[in-house]
Formats: structure tokens, C-alpha cells, sequence
């Protein structure tokens, strides 16, 4: 005899844009405690006046602050610096609900911090702030939380969206260029993939965005409208049910090549947002191989990825062996199908289910 | 700027009532590949004629099955058996969905590999199939899984419920008689807590239950209405938003001495089920001594508890300071509230919040 039981989670995320966000009361808006637990990228906090700025900011709003420095690259996204996380967690007495813990870093950060505050307890709240353009326009969002483990990327983790995100572009002021550059890679993918007027706007305004490190007229409206396309994607799926989904553009050949050129020093190291443009320029071809994309589209990709100053080649996206492993895992990870997400003209896409290792020889000769 | 984003996860947990599950196929139900990856309880697998039975049925439904042993103490519920669990989930190179993991065994295998589950890929199907009485009536049912850390029960882990779980008696008639004495401590919690009619069938039908470890006539509908009764509770406040719990009657002065006494060669180990038990009698007591509940009724709940086999006194809780601090440990997991279950008559209860040190004091005392 079965009995079926069945229950339902809704989970609310607040998206808060903000300007100066250590002027406002943003960070502090969730929680009645009179302390919190913030874990800090240490780069981030030691660069600048941050450091200063932070504690100020807790000082002032009458918050006693543990804040915590974690290294956070991705070589030590790992097991280790999990459980760094926990113990803090442990240590501070964390209450259940009310003292939400407070992210500030990039997106390596976010996802660690994410995991931890997923399983302590079994769930406590969270609030990211991301201080990098990746963690803005892509880590920040959605409820993915994760480590890398047994060798690959994001192999352990869950889905346990943050109560807030605030998205403030002042700390971008202090970014270095490349990391502006690499979060390109996957504003790039969204325009591609889902929303032609946001890949037009960014082709125009492309100069004075990097210049100005998205500190310009133009740049509130880019990363508000790359955020709304992929929330678009994210909130009717946020638990992945559906496992088409077109945001795995450009996340599905990258995955192997970019935790392996961590571990080889005979290649270049490739940051998340660099083995995302080679995918999505990957991806574009065995597009346009098929005749589904026009030649002409797959160029614009291609010069405006080159204009922003991301990497168009690498040996791994030249050997098909691993570009065919890292199809091979993804498959798994989507349940036995490829489900690769593809353009058919800038804006707009299809799904593959059967790519072949030939045509992926093919492609990386071309 | 707030923008502010909803998503809603439904989740069907279905509970299979079986009779000698290996005739059936039941647990082969859910998922369409022909390998499975199956964890056992390594010392349930090793008794009796199970290794056979379980070999022969997937050779039989020509399933290629990895079994794996788990050694599954209290002791070894920890991030070192996580992550051999996690190690066979990579190396058997599992899909997403349609592979669902199998989990033979009592609570603690369960809890491990319901959190390495929930976690794996950020979470892949699996199915429970307990084969201890505490797991049919307590943790094969809902969504918690864990491991111990930092000294503490069930520190880490999440809310993941299985795809299905299936019931059969037939798993305990080689269980040693402590492991269903010490079951009866839940069983007990339920009835006092929530459900009289349960309480006086269980007095009634207590020697013969004991006696055919639960496979004499009236135990199909005793497993069956403990189940209903924890399932009512559960399905509506799967991932605990409300914390005023009846559930959680038995576990607010347990936790501490029951991972303290298996550190401690000076004071008897306490299993799960004891500590509950003591920890049910310890909350009645309070209530006594409010005037919430007759001595009449806790006279009754002691006896059950006595005839059962169970410990009725334990060093730890004869000392005010450890279950003061299980108590305030207890209130941070419940986000600063006591929110105490105390019964106010057998089968129905109410919620403390300002027990006192003293209050515990006099009540050890007495």
C-alpha cells in the first residue's frame, strides 16, 4: 500500500540595487540581533579602504561584527574552507533565523559561504554582497551553492537561495581590470543566448564600460538587464526540475578545462569567466557547423569578445578529448541528455542532443 | 531599488507499507536505468541470510548493483563516512535523476546518505529502506538528513526527503531486542505528545509487540498509526519554518548527554531512543510540577517506559548544568525561543518557554 505525502517551500529572494550601500541600512534590513557573523573575501577587504569601511559601517549601526577573512580562489574552494566556514558559524553561537550571515566577495566566496549556510543547522540566512562583476551578474543570483571536490567543479553543494543580494557597483571602482574583463565572458553568454538588445548595448557602450569599470552612465542599465534575464531563466527553475536550461550556455564544455588548467602549469589558468567565453564561442561554431547560426553572427561574438579583452584561444578547447569529457560529465549532470544550449541568431537558441566527438574534431580544427 | 523574486518547490514523498519487499518490486520502482548504487548497514548486511537475499533480488530484476557496506554507529556518523559515501557517488559515475541511491539500514545510514544525497550534484534521488524500527517510525520518515560535528548531534545537514520510503516489518525479526527497546522511546514520544488512542493500544499490546519484535498481529497498525501521526506533523512543516514543533518532544535535554555519554567511559552510552525516553520523562515532569499534567498520567508514561525495557535514570540527567546547556543549545536551534513540548494530558501538549535552571534543579531532584 503507498500513501503519498506531498509539501510545498516557497522561498522569497530580495534583489536590492543599490548606490553606496555603506551609507544605507540595506545589510542590516533582515535580522532583529544585535551582532553578525560577516565572512569577507580577504583580498577584497585588505585592498583599498574597505576594511576600514566595513567596520565603520557595523560600528555605527551599533552592530557588534565578527568579520572573518577567507582566502577565496579557486584552488581553495574546497572541503577545507568549508569547513573553516562552519566553524565560525559554530563558534559565533549562531541563532537559527534571525542573525543572517553576511557575505561580502566574489562569487568563489558567495558559493562557499552559500553551502555552509545550507547545511549548519540544516539551513540558517544568508545575504550576499557581491563585490565583483561576476558575483553580480551571475554568482549573486539564483540558489546555487557549492565546493569543488573529487577534482571537479561544483561537484558538492545545493540550492539555498540567499534572503538578499545587494548590488552595488562602487566596489567595482576598485577591481582589478581583469576581473572586470572575466565576468564579460558570462554577460556575453546571457546576451547571446537569451537578449539581442542587451548584446547591442554592451557592443556600443563596450569601451566606456571596461574603462570606467561599469562605473559609467550606461553601466546601471547593462547589469540590471542582465540580471533581469537571468532571473527570468532562474526563478521558475530555481531547483533545476527542468535540466534545459539555456544559462547552462557556455557551462558545459568549460567545466573540466577550467578545473584542470588550475592543475597544470604547462597551460595557461583559465578564471570561470574565460573557459565560459571559449565555450560560448565553441558552442557558437558547432552552431553555425550545423548551419543554424549565420557566419556573420558568430563574428559579432567573436570581435566582441576579443574587444573585451578575453582570451580566444587555449589548448584544452583545441583537444577534443577533453572538451568530449567535459560533454561527457555534463551529460550526466543532465541526466543522460546533452541538452546543449546553442544560438540560433544572437538572442535566441535551440538545444543539441547529439553532438559526436568527430564533430566536436571537427569544430576545434576549424 | 528592491526587486523581489518567488519560487515554489513541491515535493512528493511517497511511504510503500510492504510485505517481504524482496518478493516485490518495489524499490525498483523509481528510476529507469538497470544499475543501482546501494548502501547497506554494514553490520544489518552481514547478519542473518540479508547479503543473499539483497544480492539475489537485484540479480534477480537483473539489476548490476554496487552495494556498498557503511559502518553506521553514532560514533561513525561523521564527515569521514560523508565522504566515503560521496567517494562510491562519484566513482559509480551516478546520473542525476533517473538513478536513484538506495539506502538499506537503520537511522543513522539513512541520515548520512539522505545528506550526501542532498548534496551530490546538489542533490540526486534516493530511497529509503529502513530496517530498524527507529528508522520505519522516526527517521525514514520526513526530509532531515545529518551528521554529527563539533561534538553535536546532527550539526550539519539539510532537508532532503526521500523519493520513497518502504515499510516491512519482516527487517525486524533479526534486529536484537535492544534495537527495538530503544525505538519504543520514539514511539512512546509520539503517543504521549499527539495520540492517546496510540499510547493505550501500544499499554495494551505491549508484551506480545516486544516478544514477536513487532510481527505479531496488532503491530502493522501501531507501525501504521506512529507513522500517521509523525506524517501529520511533518508534511506541512517539512523544512521547519514553524519551530514550535510537538515533534521535538524528547530532544531538547537529549541531545547533549547522548553525544556526551559516548564520549565518557564513566557513565552508560546512550543510545537515540534512551535518551529521548529520558528526556520524555524529564519534560512530563516539569509538567507535573507546573500542575499542567496529573501524576496519574505520569505515573502511566513511566510505567510504559519501565515495561519496555527502558532506562528511566541516567547520571546526565540527575545534573542540572548538562541538560541547562542542551536546553540553551536547543533554544538557539529554535532561534531563541525555549518552545518546549511538555504533555498537558496524554495525547495532547503545550509549549514552555521560560524553564529555569532552578526549575531543572528541583525537577532532577525529585
Amino acid at each position: 500500500m503507498n500513501i503519498d505525502y506531498n509539501s510545498n517551500q516557497s522561498v522569497k529572494m530580495t534583489m536590492c540595487m543599490c548606490e553606496n550601500i555603506f551609507d544605507t541600512k540595506d545589510i542590516l534590513s533582515y535580522g532583529d540581533s544585535d551582532r553578525r557573523l560577516v565572512f569577507v573575501d580577504k583580498l577584497f577587504y585588505q585592498c583599498g579602504d574597505w576594511k576600514n569601511k566595513i567596520n565603520d559601517y557595523f560600528n555605527n549601526n551599533n552592530i557588534e561584527a565578527t568579520i572573518v577573512q577567507v582566502e577565496c580562489k579557486e584552488k581553495t574552494k574546497d572541503l577545507e574552507s568549508l569547513m573553516f566556514i562552519l566553524g565560525h558559524m559554530e563558534r559565533f553561537n549562531l541563532l537559527r533565523r534571525s542573525e543572517p550571515v553576511i557575505a561580502i566577495g566574489g562569487g568563489v566566496l558567495m558559493d562557499m559561504v552559500g553551502f555552509a549556510s545550507s547545511i549548519f543547522r540544516r539551513g540558517v540566512p544568508y545575504i550576499k554582497v557581491p563585490t565583483t562583476l561576476l558575483g553580480m551578474i551571475d554568482a549573486g543570483l539564483g540558489a546555487k551553492t557549492s565546493i569543488n571536490h573529487f577534482d571537479r567543479r561544483n561537484r558538492l553543494g545545493s540550492y539555498f537561495p540567499a534572503i538578499l543580494t545587494c548590488i552595488d557597483r562602487q566596489f567595482l571602482k576598485t577591481l582589478p581590470t581583469k576581473e572586470i574583463t572575466v565576468a564579460i565572458g558570462e554577460l556575453i553568454k546571457i546576451a547571446v543566448i537569451k537578449n539581442a538588445h542587451l548584446f547591442h548595448m554592451f557592443e556600443i557602450d563596450l569601451d566606456p564600460l571596461i574603462k570606467s569599470k561599469f562605473n559609467c552612465k550606461c553601466s546601471s542599465y547593462i547589469i540590471k538587464t542582465a540580471i533581469t534575464s537571468m532571473m527570468e531563466e532562474l526563478e521558475p527553475n530555481l531547483w533545476e526540475k527542468d535540466l534545459e536550461r539555456v544559462v547552462d550556455f557556455g557551462h558545459t564544455f568549460s567545466p573540466i578545462p577550467e578545473m584542470k588548467s588550475l592543475l597544470d602549469n604547462n597551460v595557461p589558468s583559465l578564471h570561470h569567466g574565460e573557459a565560459v567565453a571559449l565555450d560560448v564561442l565553441l558552442s557558437s561554431k558547432i552552431a553555425v557547423g550545423r548551419g543554424l547560426l549565420t557566419v556573420e553572427d558568430y563574428n559579432k561574438i567573436l570581435n566582441v569578445t576579443k574587444r573585451s579583452g578575453l582570451q580566444v584561444c587555449h589548448p584544452y578547447f583545441k583537444d577534443p578529448y577533453i572538451l568530449w569529457d567535459s560533454l561527457l560529465d555534463a551529460t550526466r549532470h543532465r541526466n543522460g541528455n546533452q541538452n546543449l544550449p546553442v544560438p540560433i541568431k544572437i538572442g535566441a537558441s535551440t538545444f543539441l542532443q547529439d553532438v559526436t566527438i568527430e564533430e566536436i574534431k571537427r569544430v576545434t580544427k576549424w
